[in-house]
């Protein structure tokens, strides 16, 4: 049966593990891909543009997001503009296509405010505070004002899971994807979603009504 | 955390399969259970009274319907009443347990209308008019009467897929099973059932919010 595709839009705060969760979940189910968003960033080495981002001027973001072109929009390190453009994303759900998006918590408000039901946002939140705190610090990369950095949005971002529709606690990674692959699939098998009219309709006319 | 339960009800023309759906997702799933309905027909061999079936006179159970103590309620056989007990289901749901529920389109509509969003609605289609006859021609225990009695019942449910949330069709029933078990995964991960506000209160108060 004919159904628009469903835009799963992920959120959480940083170090809660929604990258995994969303990487394990693709790996399951192959169909669903990635919004490739634009960024004002350069290229990093072995990046390919229109698969990994699409690479614009400042300029040109700025003309983007002005045109209403831009589901949602984000400045990332003070100056970097990172953007989810908007016509591919509903391009691909029109024709039955699902959509990942992971973004934070403005954002997600932002398309939802756009599409409406046609998103479906899901907060990821720790166990525990103290959870996400030993996880950011076992990044080793990162120097403690990063990590604090971190924290101090994780707050924003928790104080704000009223605007999501469903919540998913990553206490167990296993139990997290299959979460996360229940809510795709109930939210592909919606009503509101399929074009179950002309299929009701044709199962009646066989049956001679 | 702590959450409301999820009632599944889950309709369908006889002779989808609904039943075997139902049994391979409890089989997935132990801590679902089934609500045991009352019906006023003598016990068979081997059934258990409150496990089974709840077994009432025909006095008791008009006593029941009347005073508000069913969910929905229906005449089988022409004279056999059967019903969903309010109470229990009622009970269940606050402490956390899922139930499933196997009634018609009418009885559904009457579960919405006294437990509004607590119950989710589910509907199996066929993939064909031409599979659902199949399907009940092959059920070689009936006669061609109780065949065209159940093909003229599955288009009253047909007609009524409206008022249902979900649809999914039972071509494969591994993936139908797969999708009402995604049903059943999103709703328990549904804001609207969590306890969700002391939870994220408590990671804010040990972030020192």
């Amino acid at each position: 049966m004919p159904r628009q595709g469903v835009l799963l839009v992920v959120s959480g705060p940083s170090g809660v593990g929604k990258g995994t969760v969303i990487a394990r979940m693709l790996a399951r189910l192959p169909d669903v891909s990635r919004s490739v968003s634009c960024t004002t960033r350069p290229p990093r080495p072995g990046e390919v543009a229109g698969r990994d981002y699409h690479f614009v001027s400042t300029d040109e973001f700025r003309r983007m997001r002005e045109a209403g072109e831009l589901l949602e929009w984000a400045v990332v390190h003070q100056d970097l503009l990172y953007g989810t453009p908007r016509r591919p994303v509903e391009e691909a759900l029109a024709t039955g296509q699902d959509i990942i998006l992971e973004i934070d918590y403005q954002g997600a408000r932002s398309v939802r405010q756009i599409l409406g039901e046609r998103a479906v946002l899901v907060f990821i939140a720790p166990p525990s505070w103290g959870a996400l705190v030993e996880r950011l610090q076992g990044r080793s990369t990162e120097d403690a004002e990063a990590t604090s950095k971190r924290l101090a949005s994780a707050i924003h971002e928790l104080a704000h899971v009223e605007a999501f529709e469903y919540l998913i606690i990553n206490d167990d990674l296993d139990a997290a994807v299959d979460n996360l692959q229940g809510v795709l699939l109930a939210e592909r098998q919606r009503l509101t979603r399929l074009q179950w009219r002309p299929f009701v309709e044709d199962l009646l006319r066989e049956a001679g009504q």
